[in-house]
């Protein structure tokens, strides 16, 4: 315990901060080809049917379906076969009493038609047929407005536009639509002994790394990023960076500077300048947490200690992008089962996560923990294919048991 | 069945298809910061340790561990302190026998020193400290190259590029990465009847939205998608395609004319022109699959019925990009697990996709199967939350059996 006052939970936490979080309202109308995983911004309702008109939905002829009610084997009904309905170029006739148009799948169903009978209860003798079998009117039709129907709400503000919702939007006719603007984050690095550049490196200096996390992972959940590159350990410099936020940004990550101790000036600025509302979580790697406003620049404050920097990320970070960017929904957790390898110890009342390697083991998946426990081992990250989540009701979990695996990576090599 | 003469199974057409592509060898060297989802081409090889020095794990007093390996309360060891070693301005001297630095976590540990006494176990009197308890050589310090040591392999080739691997490059001084080019991918829609313009509806005429779902799902995974519009039905307008995609191109996709009928061109053509490597697979939706080479173009040629193209793209395009791409390890499937609300009939013989709304019921996840059938009803996929795979040998799966739901959105809203 670095010394804080009081942890507070981590869901208390998220609840916190995503409190004090605005959603974006400002909208932009974009393509709907450049709209893949951006934020719809309006219900999309359906002025049109889908599809526009009845179409076969087998090759055969269409007819009407009183004129073949009891036609069986013996006693087959002879209608006169007057066009062909070709998709794209459909027959513009009508179809009477005594009459058939031949259909291909997917071609409009002629004026006057009910059904259509399939090719294999036909036989043809010159232009007449003899239809075999009796069917209901509306049998083998796909319906005008089967797939949707004029009215209806297709998809709803607040969706991440997914490929199938472009390709339904085009198929209701729409070229553009009106999307969210994406969330913009700034994230700097706070520290006077890091440095960006290798050749910058002196004694004492080392390379600032962890913001990187939170800059991919911010990229990956869609916002935009604006890099505010590393601070020194000065109040002054830090809050010419956070004046230089207030205009343009939804939201400032300051990466290092939160523990306690000589240097953690980001908690003591936000307390000094404006409302601090956490400052330690409950949460183990990733205590040093703090969050807070100045002016209105929302400011989540997570440690430099890369592991720890990671799992606040994919807890609180991740919770603050979704609520900015205002998404129906929550982020999903790719997750797995899997079996626990090695017991896992951890602290009463802390939210603990655990790095687990997974491995096949006959038909089953082994969670193998991780042991380099060290917040500043990215290493463990990297190796490591997911995380496992002991709540803060827990000592631990035993060896054997089933868990959830949160799963880091988009490939899995298991 | 649409008069196919002999359909093959899923994983015998993807392994043929995936059999004929050729993994994508081509490199870049792009910055670390733009390398993030891109495929890494080489083994990254750590030329330095991290952390590049010894550092305090702990605020205390770094000191021998010899000059201490007897203190405890009543016979405290006393210290005389020589300076401080700070983040970024290290304590540049030599502590000897006797002699101790004050340090802070993350500080260099200064020659001569083993162990960091933490502040908790040490009385300060004026430059003085009295050490109350004895430590291990080591304890409380972050060795030099304890996250990793030089010549580590530290990322394998063929690695998706996640944020935490940018860090650890960074981490180790590189700043440019070589990575595979992305997989460029051709989408061609066919069909005389399809328009891309809804002012260019007329009679029989419908807009083409299927390839929407090839394209953006090929973008999702990763690849650079050059479309290349709809195609009529016309034999001579297909082959100048293939012809332009000849060079740039790694692979082909169509999207319609491979059903059973006057217009099936796609399989037709790669039979006269090159090989047919499949045409007719048992799954449902999505039977009229073809696929084959003409030249040295792969071309998968998938149905124009959006579900049955949606099921291909996820079960088979998915597949073949991941192939090109040179990824170790496979995309992987978000799935829950549900329990299911109703029957599910299938064919046997026929692996069977059904498309399936989540519904949380108490503590409960219930997969609801949409009932609308129709290969034609996109709508069914824009509603649904996921897919239920029936393999081949079943006949169905009983209501309120468990079931792995494949989740299609990237956001939850259950």
């Amino acid at each position: 315990m670095h010394g804080f006052r009081k942890l507070i939970r981590l869901d208390e936490a998220i609840n916190r901060f995503v409190g004090i979080l605005e959603p974006i309202k400002e909208t932009e109308k974009i393509h709907i080809r450049e709209s893949l995983d951006r934020v719809l911004a309006r219900d999309v309702v359906a002025e049109a049917d889908i599809p526009p008109f009845d179409r076969a939905a087998m090759d055969g002829y269409a007819t009407r379906a009183e004129d073949i009610y009891d036609a069986d084997p013996e006693n087959p009904k002879v209608l006169r076969v007057i066009g062909i309905s070709e998709i794209g170029k459909p027959f513009e006739g009508k179809v009477s009493v005594g009459e058939a148009v031949y259909v291909h799948t997917g071609s409009k169903i002629p004026i006057g038609a009910d059904v259509v009978v399939p090719i294999e209860y036909v036989d043809v003798v010159d232009d007449e047929i003899f239809v075999r079998k009796s069917f209901a009117p509306g049998d083998n039709i796909s319906r005008r407005g089967e797939d949707i129907s004029k009215g209806t709400k297709v998809l709803r503000a607040g969706r991440l536009i997914a490929p199938e919702d472009i390709a339904i939007m085009k198929a209701l006719g729409m070229r553009y639509v009106e999307v969210l603007r994406r969330p913009r984050i700034a994230v700097m690095a706070c520290g006077s002994e890091l440095v960006d550049d290798p050749e910058e490196l002196g004694p004492g200096k080392i390379l600032e790394y962890s913001r990187e996390i939170v800059i991919g992972y911010s990229k990956k959940l869609g916002a935009e990023v604006i890099d505010f590159g590393i601070s020194p350990d000065s109040e002054q410099e830090i809050l010419k960076k956070i004046q230089l936020a207030q205009t343009q940004i939804d939201m400032l990550i300051t990466v290092g500077g939160t523990s306690v101790g000589k240097h953690d000036l980001i908690p003591h600025i936000i307390r000094k300048y404006g409302e601090l509302i956490f400052h330690g979580v409950a949460i183990e790697p990733g205590k040093p947490i703090c969050a807070g406003k100045i002016g209105r620049l929302p400011i989540l404050g997570l440690p430099g200690l890369p592991v720890a920097t990671f799992i606040a990320v994919r807890t609180i970070l991740l919770r603050a992008i979704e609520r900015i960017s205002s998404i129906r929904g929550r982020f999903r957790h790719s997750t797995i089962r899997a079996v626990l390898g090695r017991r896992i110890w951890s602290k009463p009342g802390i939210r603990t996560y655990v790095r687990v390697k997974l491995i096949r083991k006959n038909s089953m998946i082994v969670a193998e923990p991780i042991m380099i426990a060290g917040s500043g081992v990215l290493s463990s990250v990297v190796m490591s294919d997911g995380i496992v989540e002991v709540p803060e009701g827990s000592e631990g979990i035993e060896e054997g048991k089933e868990v959830e695996v949160i799963l880091i990576r988009d490939v899995s090599t298991v």
